[in-house]
């Protein structure tokens, strides 16, 4: 039996209405639930991000630069209040579908310094994998040592939790088939069916140097938070939560439209 | 400036329905929410119970003893949902009232051994303190390392953080006046306005020996599990939450109908 863990990351544009403030896809978040409760995967994390309960209020109080003054302190109380409101939707669909889902907060539990997870005691999640229960972690406004808070992105969550959990690996569901050449909506767009760490380096590399626009639709910056993840030997593949069958899929290992990202 | 930090418990029975499932008394919540409001209490923590959310799910299974079989699993996931949404609630009145309210989930961050508290790192409580946040914790199904899992108390909860966050004073809101000399509908019964430390230790020792039945509306048990706390220097009082203005009152250090608790 392989006791590897399984982290699946719920993108917050896949599982919110972006548009609409504070408004869950609850038929996504259904189907979603439903195919998680069918794919029955052993020592399954999910990790969700924000989409439209945590970025709009994050963006209202420029939480992401950290303290600035007094009246962000009710903002940041606003927004882990947003996520908490999206994570208990998330949580209650799963144990609908008979999924031993247990909410675990990352602002309980994580401090940032500089943005940077700096601080995260595995203990808990370890335990309730262990016991079988299914951790449900999200982006977070967190404490930070050096900025007084920050916003910790799923993403980062994500890569950080593969490393020490030591991950077999982690899907990460979005709203559009994978990682492109460019925006999605682009005709000339084509989607990159497999990245290496090296290849997604280079990329690193050019973003830092070019201060370009990110042109992959945002995705860019998603997938290079993932690079230590990968060269610790995680295999991660990025597919679109929104398609039919298609995170069950994933979850049981077979063929799937999506970009493969490995090691080598 | 007095530095040291309050810790308000709202109990479970104040705040819920009793009789209904699931049901906050939103009447008392709002309430309390604007009396915290008015008292602008610096160092502010609030503890909530969990009344008719929590103990329905953690009676029906069997959850106090510990892990027996699989099929509390679900029962464990459910339980703790259950108590995130009792505390969302809490926490969006509070919000509401212009109070920056944090939640911080008892379960993400303590283990209990035993059903006592075995690890709890108090970090995060102190930086949102520190920074001008209430942090709002509750009892909670928590992982326990002898017994696979626990209900940790809300009692038992500010006791710990009374003497590590070495608090000023406690004061617990409950649905009756105080500490009564016998179940406080008895006719008979006397509201207790002042009791020591050594005091309660005999009450414990006699609880201990005879077995008996908790004739005083179950509140004994409440406040044996300030007994360390107290001993620590912290004082407690134990008020009416359902009656207004009682709780601002308390936190205003005012007059207030209620027990008060000291070490001497």
């Amino acid at each position: 039996m392989n006791n590897k863990p399984t982290i699946l990351k719920l993108g917050g544009s896949a599982i919110t209405h972006k548009t609409k403030p504070k408004t869950a896809n609850m038929r996504i978040i259904n189907n979603l639930a439903k195919e998680i409760s069918t794919a029955k995967t052993q020592r399954l994390i999910i990790v969700h991000g924000g989409g439209s309960f945590g970025h709009p209020l994050a963006k209202k109080y420029a939480l992401t630069k950290g303290y600035k003054d007094s009246s962000q302190i009710i903002g940041l109380a606003q927004t882990h209040e947003a996520m908490t409101v999206l994570n208990g939707i998330i949580v209650n669909a799963l144990i609908r579908h008979n999924i031993p889902a247990v909410s675990v907060a990352p602002s309980s539990f994580i401090i940032t310094k500089g943005g940077r997870i700096q601080k995260l005691d595995i203990d808990i999640v370890t335990k309730l994998l262990k016991m079988g229960f299914v951790p449900v972690l999200y982006g977070d406004a967190v404490l930070d040592s050096e900025r007084g808070f920050a916003i910790l992105s799923g993403d980062q969550l994500i890569a950080k939790l593969a490393i020490v959990l030591n991950a077999e690996r982690v899907i990460i569901g979005v709203d559009v088939d994978g990682f492109y050449t460019a925006e999605p909506s682009d005709s000339s767009a084509v989607l990159i069916s497999h990245i290496t760490a090296n290849e997604l380096r280079k990329l690193q590399d050019h973003a830092g140097k070019s201060r370009a626009t990110d042109v992959t639709g945002g995705m860019r910056g998603k997938i290079i938070e993932l690079i230590p993840a990968i060269e610790h030997g995680v295999r991660a593949v990025i597919v679109n939560a929104t398609k039919p069958d298609t995170v069950r899929k994933a979850l049981c290992n077979e063929p799937v439209i999506g970009t493969l990202i490995t090691k080598e």
